[in-house]
């Protein structure tokens, strides 16, 4: 018989209980935090018609849409009309289109689940994978940028993560700067995808793309201006020429002022030179670079045109992204692994055939009082049973043997003390374990 | 601009805040009960590579498998490489062939998550559904069986669902039956598709789709004794000629005298001709029929050869499977819209515009004390805020105005009874709102 892969895809991964149980811990924090703000929770299918996703991330993100064969005719011709999400922004921006009268004005959602990438994997890099994400709809006002900020700083913190470098910047300030220094129209975008790569290329890979398409003169200044962190207060300057570069300043200017006295340890600095790859922002961008870990570990910024793309009527929007697959392996790391088992306090031993009839009486009994109660599925060999206990770190088992039918009672013992206590069958609702 | 269609993907839903709360709550429960028998949540990927899930799921099964594009070829050849998951159950066998070192001997699982299958869209019926499984490998006892369907009987009568008939059968008297009626080897698993039509095509449909393949003499035998729930006993006489058959009645006896005393108003019963559809099945099978509702609310069996498929070693299994779609559709209909707000008790009103950072600590004070808070995200026009709040159901607000700083004190206002308190702003965080 020809041997089957058992690995899971490439790029996805198998959570074995110990990991779901970290991981929804994460999310439970995190949900809590948000809905702490009023956001409410929001789920949409794994995948979406296909033109509703085409067209949205750019060249880059276009390329690493999984597709799906059409139901019927695919088989044959090929043809794809689903894709599983890329995001959670895209698929929100399609629920606000279809269901405005039904949603408040304000509309305020967070949403936790997997998206699907067929990126190349890589070191906690993969092609599937969950995001965080909290969005505000339906309001230009920049508080609603603050709060998306704000929020991700609280989770980010219960999280146990603090002290990030929260890098602020605006579509309309990279929009003034290509403006001031003429950057060619065509050129614009190809710009902005290279700026994104800044962390991943360096400021010489940034250089490099842009030989191709830019004069020598204008790639020596903007690169002497990116790797000159003093260079901000020159452009702060130099914007002032540029309309849309000036209302690009003064959104940075005021969310810094809103933000500041929350930040409880973390800086936020006018980054101007920030781009964050995706086609749809428009406004005020933020990234979160965690400098204990090396990375950002969260994302976002405006997209005030998208959901018009969607309804046909312009419709405000900002949000923020975690990056909490991220967090979770450092978490995972830090985590010691657990020395009780994960669900169960107590295993019911079957003392013989005979008696399985009275264990599931048992251990139905025990879970009456709200212990979660583990049954031994076998039988006989009650010192095998209780090693069973000990390998699975159940930490109590119960026996019922002839004696204890006779007297009507159940035998507790605590495996780590040896101690031992009797409990009358119809009393083991009222069974307490420590 | 062409406009795009912003519905879900036909047999998909969006699920706005009030319906992923009711969702969250029923498999909160879920979880819970599964918890308290010792099973653990196991996680994996939306997608498998093509060839796991192949060939599992009978002729009908397969077709209903979505295919996704393979990663750079797929696009101009057309080429698939990976499917969504049809199941938990597949995904369950590569897992424990994969980690079986890792995993105790006995493992015993749930995992609630999305499914996919290409099916016709209907009323109930959708292509993206959750699946609630239990399941348990590494034992041939019965007793894992049993407690299979006391797990499930507890978690549907946790969610108010009480009072089914379960339905009790074996691949083996089925296997049993066919071999007494001397059904060809070629036809049994045709056979078995019809039966597993029952229910929706009737007995006459099943008789018409065997017409095709068998004699006159035998449908006759077989319709007669499908009709007729006394033919049971009759059944159960014949079955001792069948070697394979007497095995399957032990087991369905076995399971029956070691469920009947928990049941708690639901009964069981033996049903020599529930088939289940999917091809994997070995052992005993089962079905809860709610008659409340009218339909199947879970169903599964024993499998004790796929997990070998995958390991090239036999590993027994059985396992169940909550129909939790049709419950909580159910659910919905009885529960009652809510009458507050589903996160958030109060909302923080926003002066003007110079008191925007008052007011972002405003709200962050309340939620220091545990209390989910409300940003207005705008400011000015008290009385519209006031509205905004009673829109969203809203009972309580904060007022914050130049009188107010002055006594650094924030008016909280119960928007139901009209009463009013002052609170100092150090002392945010012991508010406590009922």
């Amino acid at each position: 018989m020809k041997k089957i892969d058992v690995n899971p895809p490439s790029g996805t991964r198998d959570f074995l209980p110990e990991e779901v149980k970290l991981r929804e811990a994460v999310f439970a924090t995190v949900k809590k935090v948000f809905e702490s703000f009023g956001f409410l929770p929001l789920e949409t299918p794994a995948f979406e018609r296909l033109e509703v996703l085409s067209g949205k991330y750019g060249e880059e993100g276009e390329k690493l849409i999984y597709k799906i064969l059409k139901r019927g005719e695919g088989k044959t011709k090929g043809e794809t009309d689903l894709a599983l999400r890329y995001d959670l922004t895209i698929p929100l921006a399609r629920v606000v289109a279809k269901y405005r009268d039904k949603l408040p004005t304000i509309f305020k959602r967070y949403q936790i689940g997997p998206v699907w990438r067929a990126d190349r994997p890589g070191k906690g890099r993969f092609r599937e994978f969950y995001q965080c994400d909290v969005d505000t709809v339906g309001t230009s006002s920049l508080l609603a940028d603050a709060e998306i900020i704000l929020a991700a700083v609280k989770a980010l913190g219960e999280l146990g993560l603090k002290k990030f470098e929260i890098r602020l910047n605006s579509r309309k300030i990279l929009d003034g700067i290509m403006e001031i220094y003429e950057v060619p129209k065509a050129v614009q975008k190809k710009m902005l995808i290279s700026l994104d790569k800044l962390d991943k290329i360096g400021v010489l890979g940034v250089k490099k793309e842009m030989e191709e398409r830019l004069s020598k003169k204008i790639i020596d200044q903007i690169i002497e201006e990116i790797k000159n962190p003093k260079a901000r207060e020159t452009i702060r300057k130099r914007l002032g020429d540029s309309s849309t570069g000036k209302i690009g300043l003064e959104e940075v200017d005021e969310i810094i002022k809103l933000v500041k006295p929350f930040l409880d340890g973390s800086k936020i600095i006018f980054s101007p030179f920030l781009a964050r790859g995706l086609d749809y922002y428009t406004g005020p961008i933020f990234e979160f670079f965690s400098e204990n870990l090396d990375s950002s570990v969260a994302g976002g910024g405006r997209y005030d045109d998208l959901i018009g793309i969607f309804s046909g009527r312009s419709t405000s929007a900002c949000g923020i992204s975690l990056g909490v697959e991220r967090i979770i392996s450092v978490l995972s790391e830090k985590t010691q692994k657990p020395k009780k088992n994960l669900v169960v306090r107590i295993l019911v031993t079957v003392w013989d055939k005979s008696f399985r009839e009275d264990a599931l009486l048992i251990a139905s009994g025990i879970r009456k009082g709200g212990v979660n109660a583990e049954l031994y599925l076998g039988e006989g060999n009650i010192s095998r049973q209780i090693g069973l206990a000990s390998d699975r770190m159940i930490p109590y088992i119960a026996i019922f043997g002839p004696e204890e039918k006779r007297r009507k009672e159940v035998k507790i013992k605590n495996l780590k003390t040896g101690e031992e206590k009797s409990v009358s069958i119809t009393d083991l609702g009222n069974l307490r374990l420590n």
